[in-house]
């Protein structure tokens, strides 16, 4: 069997990038060699030094450089509140919004028993620890709104209050901007199930 | 103004593969971080090998790790045919047909004045000097049929008919399975202007 060329072994690894595929995998490869040699080394020393340098913040789990991450580190936060998240990309959506002044915990996953992705695989034990802590009074859910993220949601739920903790989950109902024509019926019933009184 | 983090500097390094924007980038880069670490350190170790290891064959412009190209080494080959492809993944689409057994050139690309790629990048001169060396008889442009590659077709062939050369062109015609009803009239337009005595 003949073994692989560097070229080949770089397609090969390019494959393990989400959503990169054989053909898309050997156009990158090529792109890389022949019309952009400075930016392949800067992936390869960018990716080497991440691994090197990036872990998980102790408290919220989400990636950092330091032992704490600076969200958990900033003093100007509200010890009570917990919002808990799938990712660092929904954290930041959240945090875009200037609504919600706790901490987070980043779960770094979703419940998927379909892909083997059980309880252990989102630290809910490291989520147990910090939302038992003393100082927290709530845990806010916000996971997807999709059947994982629901599932998740469902099972971290059961397991605080187990513990006796306050947790919520954010609304459901029509978007902002949302026309009823267009919007699909079961957000229609949810929001009809959780009408307000004005 | 805040320098960048590990992370951030390896999603700005992800986004100069192609086809990749900041989303993705990002994404990719949670993905190998949280749940890919061996992955990440195959690509990085990867792709700083490949700089290190590939360069463009003496005779043929195409990838290779040696001085001369598995296929140029070959002894086999018929020396009096050139094909001239733009890339070489469209060398490898030839050699599955096994209809050629000349030799190949590989531009690593194709004229775009558009996007500032003219003929100095797509080593004309380099492809000059291969096919006037006294053995090559005839040159089968294979670029891509679309308005870059026929731009390219015309101009390589200009060049090298100046220089006393036989030049050729794939055929264009009506693809194999092709039912006229869904052709483009372009297509076949040129069927009928090719048609072939039979």
């Amino acid at each position: 069997m003949k073994s692989l060329s560097s070229l080949e072994q770089l397609a090969e690894a390019l494959r393990r990038l989400p959503g990169v595929g054989p053909k898309s995998a050997l156009r990158m490869t090529y792109h890389l060699l022949q019309h952009d040699r400075e930016g392949a080394e800067q992936i390869g020393k960018a990716m080497l030094n991440a691994l090197n340098m990036v872990h998980n913040c102790q408290s919220c789990n989400t990636f950092t450089e330091n032992e704490i991450c600076d969200t958990c580190a900033d003093t100007g936060r509200d010890l009570s509140l917990l919002c808990v998240v799938e990712s660092p990309s929904d954290q930041l959506m959240i945090e875009q919004t200037m609504t919600f002044k706790g901490l987070y915990f980043v779960l770094m996953g979703r419940l998927s028993p379909l892909d083997g992705i059980g309880p252990q695989d989102i630290h809910l034990e490291k989520l147990i620890q910090r939302a038992t802590d003393g100082a927290v009074k709530e845990v806010v859910l916000a996971t997807n709104f999709n059947n994982e993220g629901e599932a998740t949601a469902h099972y971290i739920s059961e397991t605080l209050k187990a513990r006796g903790l306050n947790v919520s989950r954010l609304a459901r109902g029509v978007p902002v901007g949302g026309e009823l024509e267009y919007v699909d019926p079961g957000t229609i019933a949810r929001a009809m199930l959780d009408r307000r009184v004005t």
